[in-house]
């Protein structure tokens, strides 16, 4: 669903309609200048040929500078979907089944759909302040059990995991020899600390992306942090199929690196003010809702609604949002993606608004 | 044993060693100046958001015109080993076996056997000029073989497949309701000229790519064309995987494409010169060879020579060729690319022939 709405507005924008696109985990802002000309005078300089599989070494040692492990711990990847993808390819190949929290970001459950693994989810729900119950999760694991996702902070909610309730996670997964594989792709970003996976110990793995902290989501650059064995069997995989991502590309997140705070402090206090703007205008209406602890999104719940003919209808309007559906059993709830920019925020809120009376 | 020889190399290059690289198949021309500049420009344009998981439209409907398809058939992908891989993964989801011409370009065996499907490798030789035996072929097929991987040219032979020869494969693919994929990344430079798949009704696939072409290896950008049913599950693959490929880079792709006929008569005839070079060198050793039809690749025989250890001994001193067993079963074989400029591939060449006596 996520895709069938963000693939017709990308059709409905080539036929030259103007969309107010709420849909998009995309910020708005382009990336920074410094960035595109480290990929420039790269390309200049000849890096444009077969290159490491597991990533540029001086990329992956500044990564592994920044979360304390080792070089060779480091596999730098196509964005962060990629590495989601190769692992449960990876690590299924006898079958098995995984547990992901619910609401979940789509792709977690397609990727398992198409791996043929089973996905058991973890409801979540905004009555509870979307809290994990640890009991449900001990009673979700069989012995067929083999990973964990989370989503911290989560897409679509914007909650940060607290320590209390991640401290707990971590020990159940431990006790039952579960791997947990953290998507982070929002943490450098957030309004709210939390901890890092890699805070504790384990066999767990870290996914993040340059995408959403430097507005690189095109440029599809990320990396997983991960045992070893595991980083080499990836590496592996990538052997045979993506070779290795561009260099040029890998000397432009270099860059994004060294201006990694100045960056990421702007995007951050950008979103909070999105954020705080957003929840002025909700807060008017009867919609129910958690003020996001993360960048980008708001997950309102009006009663009674069927969100997908509410997002379709939406979108002939010309706004697009993404239906709740799309994150699981949430057909009352709605996605709205504050990546637009900041002048059109207010104007495009007061049309979802006007469309739920 | 490929990609063990390239890291290897990668390893010394890095510590400072000079290597003599006959073991890429990776040019050693920049990629020309108007391409890098077309990339440049789009960055600028803030061409580096998400976008058609299927590529972007412009760009399919290029490659559709040379193709005389349609754009819905054509899907845009990360160099050519990604579809291959993908295609694999989609249509053995149920088991089956492959069949492939060896010797072979190591990643079908690779991605065969990570898939767990069963390659059955179709023979062929030197002392016969490499040619398929269609009887052969037609033994090999059983009621689980679906696939049939040609690469025409052929890596590392350097052999088109003659028309007949491949009008009677086809005829027994089709017969047998096999598949067949066509690796033809090397078509455009060919000194041979040899008929696509495409020339040809049926299911089948052609997978090309900018790498050799354009001197694009490392910007990963190729493509696949494929009937629309298989393209539309492959678009939902990458929109679980890869999202898309950066659009600064089909933009670069497109303006490659304008420059199409100028590039690749260039590059064909710098490689013409460099396999007639290496013919008169080779031609005066005791090695056995059929001489390229197309860049980049000799494939030598020496009797009795065991490749590996070879291979290995030679990078020890300085110069690196890839064993024979890295595509088959041919120990007494080793490939040479001749992706270094012309003024080493002499003296190259003359360290291979004293390493052989």
């Amino acid at each position: 669903m996520l895709y069938e709405i963000s693939e017709r507005t990308m059709k409905l924008e080539s036929e030259g309609k103007k969309i107010v696109k709420f849909s998009l985990g995309d910020p708005d802002e382009p990336t920074p200048d410094e960035i595109i000309e480290a990929a420039y005078e790269a390309m200049k300089q000849g890096k444009t040929k077969y290159s490491f599989s597991a990533g540029e070494p001086k990329l992956r040692e500044e990564i592994a500078n920044i979360h304390g492990v080792s070089a060779e711990n480091v596999v730098v990847t196509p964005g962060s979907k990629w590495p989601i993808f190769a692992l449960m390819y990876l690590l299924f190949k006898n079958g098995g089944n995984v547990i992901v929290p619910s609401p979940h970001w789509t792709s977690y459950e397609l990727i398992a759909k198409s791996l043929g693994v089973e996905a058991r989810f973890l409801r979540t729900d905004l009555d509870t302040d979307w809290k994990i119950d640890v009991k449900q999760l001990e009673g979700l694991i069989d012995n067929k059990t083999r990973l964990l996702i989370l989503n911290n902070p989560n897409n679509p909610t914007s909650k940060v995991i607290d320590d209390r309730t991640l401290e707990e996670i971590v020990q159940v997964a431990s006790d039952r020899k579960i791997m947990i594989l953290s998507d982070e792709v929002y943490s450098e970003i957030s309004f709210v600390k939390t901890k890092s996976i890699l805070d504790f110990d384990g066999e767990n793995v870290l996914v993040n992306s340059f995408s959403k902290t430097f507005a690189m989501t095109g440029w599809r650059v990320g990396y997983v942090i991960l045992k070893r064995e595991l980083a080499q069997q990836l590496v592996k995989l990538h052997q045979i199929t993506l070779t290795n991502i561009p260099v040029f590309i890998q000397q432009a997140a270099i860059k994004a690196l060294e201006l990694r705070h100045e960056i990421a402090n702007r995007i951050r206090e950008d979103y909070r003010r999105r954020a705080d703007l957003a929840d002025r205008i909700l807060s008017k209406t009867k919609l129910k809702f958690t003020k996001p602890d993360a960048p980008f999104y708001f997950f309102p719940k009006s009663d009674g609604l069927d969100s997908e003919k509410f997002a379709f209808d939406l979108l002939d309007k010309g706004v697009a949002v993404t239906p709740g559906t799309a994150f699981g059993q949430y057909r009352e709830h709605f996605r709205i993606a504050l990546t637009i920019p900041y002048e059109e925020i207010e104007h495009g809120l007061e049309q979802i608004c006007g469309a739920l009376e």
